[in-house]
């Protein structure tokens, strides 16, 4: 049951220019969120919501995603104990897109290879990766023993 | 012509632990990007990359997108003079999201709105949004002229 009610988009002027929440969801009923560490601005991870995510997320200030490999609601950190408090929410200009800004529970990392960061490499001129964490914050086969790989190949 | 050859992913070690770019296009063939302003961590904007497109930012330095509403390359600056000078591109654990980390020409804003970030309005708890940009970098009628609005309802 939706505790929230987003806007209906009528017109570019209202999307852009407004003061109402009217997200889009994409063809598979998807927003994108990117979501960033609060305090180090650090960008954390890129992850999805439907509506029903989107809904709990603002409801009980804990991020919850759309997890498009086990296709169902994901509320980050029920495995792990990482759960992300959301201090802040923004929303693009035609409104296809949310920053959530969070507090991480636990261990202080968000990536399910065990790094803080999802976004630990970087891309270097001759397309190798370079690791820009350099350790792991824990082992995802302590952590996530028994659970499958999200990672679609 | 493609000037860069990206790692066929073959397995979900070699796309999480590697030193190859693997990026995973949608179905759509497109890899979602975050856009930060290089130096103050400031997130502009979300957009999306083709092959083609991840193809030429690489090779150049200047960000390319795929335009949805357009469909086409979109060498962001083109009409605006605020080209994006890519600095840094780093990826994800799945390698199916990009953050490339830019310095901006012209005005340094981003938005085809005419506010610098995208992100311009954060979502209060009743749904209503509050403009944390106060104002406009520039006047999207006069620089974008004639062009049609990108946003889709």
């Amino acid at each position: 049951m939706m505790k929230n009610k987003f806007g209906k988009r009528i017109s570019i002027e209202q999307v852009e220019e407004g003061n109402s929440l009217m997200p889009k969801f994409d063809d598979n009923g998807l927003i994108p969120v990117i979501t960033v560490e609060s305090g180090t601005e650090l960008i954390l991870m890129h992850g999805y919501m439907n509506e029903e995510s989107l809904d709990l997320s603002i409801d009980t200030n804990l991020a919850h995603y759309w997890s498009r490999s086990r296709k169902k609601i994901w509320k980050k950190g029920e495995t792990s104990g990482q759960f992300q408090h959301i201090k802040e929410i923004l929303i693009d200009d035609d409104q296809d897109c949310l920053i959530i800004k969070v507090e991480l529970d636990g261990l202080g990392a968000s990536c399910h290879v065990g790094y803080k960061s999802c976004f630990y490499r970087k891309v270097d001129k001759d397309l190798s990766l370079e690791f820009i964490e350099k350790e792991k914050v824990f082992d995802p086969e302590e952590v996530y023993e028994g659970e499958e790989n999200p990672t679609i190949l």
